[in-house]
């Protein structure tokens, strides 16, 4: 398909997606800070559940509602904010949510998605298996999975927040954004191309997750030999999804993926905090990072717009963070 | 003078200092967020210096600058946010502030008033003579004064978050708003009562600093005898001031004020960061721990405002609040 029938069509369906989920997020404020004039923060830290996650879940949770509403119970896996997501969305359908999640994950998103009334489990689940041992739950007791990035639905809900963004910042030049599977970020693309707005798309991963970055620059899929240690725990995947490789790497949708050390990630985290008194998961603080890194390849003198894309901070962390960063 | 008359008056110069301050300040979004449905968070914490106190200090300080041009250095005395304030407005005017900070203050606002360019002053300063240090410091060197809340101009700066407030929220039923010295409880009875909004108005204090709520109970100005020990930085003054007094208690524009534990405001503070994703500092949290303590006499059933007033934390109670919920 053509770019423009490809953009065309998604661009019918994110639409379709804002729609229907409307009623049940938030269109978030996209906020100037003291931390730089230029920046616009799109405070996604702010939304239902404290992550845009719940944008994609949403949409494709409704939509198999609409299509088959006799499934009773939906499966997922996730480190953490898509698990709340899908069992939000679960039980705004009256259904069941079974959310697979690997042990060693942040404790705030096991406890929040268990609130939600999923069951969680993660006996025997590492960030290694997860995927396979989803799959194999999934088949084995027949539900469908709502995959937390490579799944037009997903996609297509998480488009949404830059629909909103472009709504109300018409002048933003540039987005960055997360990258971990690749849905934000590939969502994103998807919005600004269909609105035909110039703006250049910027993802962002951790030094030790660089396989966006690699497979960008080596125009093939490239996937990590096991699970990143970083403080994102958003961005603990092995590679992005093939629906996200296509529009990012294959159509050419991502302008540029930059990676930041976990020492920049970190004071990242500290000057959102401090300096614009959003609480943000370390994830969130991915785009800052790069921003500050000086290393975004051509860039703009206008307006730069920051996906932060969730607040459910694990507070040990936090208080790591902090106590670095308390005066003597 | 009739009460008609006297919210006429103030109405105006409330309508002037929104306009006099509009380019420097923000309009700050009044949030939804996943802690109560019912409740709409006006965010000053992501004011211009983190604080709404830049309100009341650049309304004063511009006008101030606009009878006469000739002064060149203004002084104030405050524990934090009104510093900051002041030293952001002397530097947006091109002139000089002198401030008087007590020792012991919140050593990051300390930071961020030196980083503004003020001179600070603190030797010899405690929070009990920090009024009359600095009263005969402006009086030896010939420097206007700008109080922190018992001042018209500063006052109707205040007030100029309540007319925001109204405009993008007009069902409000309810607002509550922290009480140090009155000057945004006081302006936002001016504003509500001005605009005809038929809103009832609730303050809230530590218990340790119950002058306030004292005041209105006895129809007399009651003051601490000593300076207040609360996590609430903010509110730690003797008593309200005579203006804030007169608005307040004597023509009766408070409908209540409701003291607060240390324990419950250190709930409200973990809860607007852990469930509202905001950083704030205890002070801005004592609405909300007014909200939870269900001791507001006749509550509404509609929606209620809560007053952030500003997001300049000490890290070390931060971390000593996370520490505390830190899962096992």
């Amino acid at each position: 398909m053509t770019d423009d029938g490809f953009i065309a069509e998604h661009g019918r369906d994110i639409e379709a997606a804002r729609q229907r989920i409307a009623s049940r997020v938030r269109h978030t404020p996209a906020l100037r800070t003291d931390i730089d004039e230029r920046l616009i923060l799109k405070a996604e830290n702010l939304q239902v559940t404290g992550a845009f996650k719940v944008r994609g879940a949403l949409n494709a949770v409704l939509r198999l509602h609409e299509r088959e509403p006799d499934v009773q119970t939906v499966c997922t896996v996730s480190s953490g904010n898509h698990s709340q997501a899908v069992a939000y969305a679960a039980r705004a359908c009256g259904m069941h949510a079974v959310v697979v999640i690997p042990q060693g994950a942040n404790p705030n998103k096991v406890a929040a998605t268990l609130a939600l009334g999923a069951e969680v489990i993660s006996d025997g689940v590492t960030f290694d298996n997860r995927e396979e041992f989803a799959a194999r739950l999934a088949a084995e007791r027949g539900l469908p999975m709502i995959h937390p990035f490579d799944d037009w639905d997903v996609i297509h809900g998480q488009a949404t927040a830059a629909l909103e963004l472009l709504d109300d910042c018409p002048d933003v030049e540039m987005v960055i954004a997360p990258v971990g599977g690749g849905g934000l970020l590939s969502g994103t693309a998807l919005a600004s191309r269909y609105r035909g707005a110039s703006v250049k798309l910027v993802g962002v991963e951790p030094e030790s997750a660089d396989d966006a970055s690699r497979s960008l620059s080596t125009g093939t899929l490239q996937r990590l030999a096991a699970t990143p240690a970083t403080m994102a725990d958003g961005v603990r995947v092995l590679s992005i999804g093939e629906r996200n490789f296509e529009v990012l790497v294959e159509r050419g949708f991502a302008d540029a993926i930059v990676t930041v050390s976990e020492r920049e990630l970190q004071n990242a985290v500290e000057e959102i905090w401090r300096v614009g008194r959003l609480v943000v998961e370390p994830t969130a603080a991915l785009p800052l990072a790069a921003f500050r890194s000086g290393r975004i390849p051509n860039p703009v003198s206008g307006r730069v717009a920051l996906m932060l894309t969730g607040g459910n901070v694990d507070p040990a962390i936090v208080s790591s963070i902090l106590e670095v960063e308390r005066p003597a």
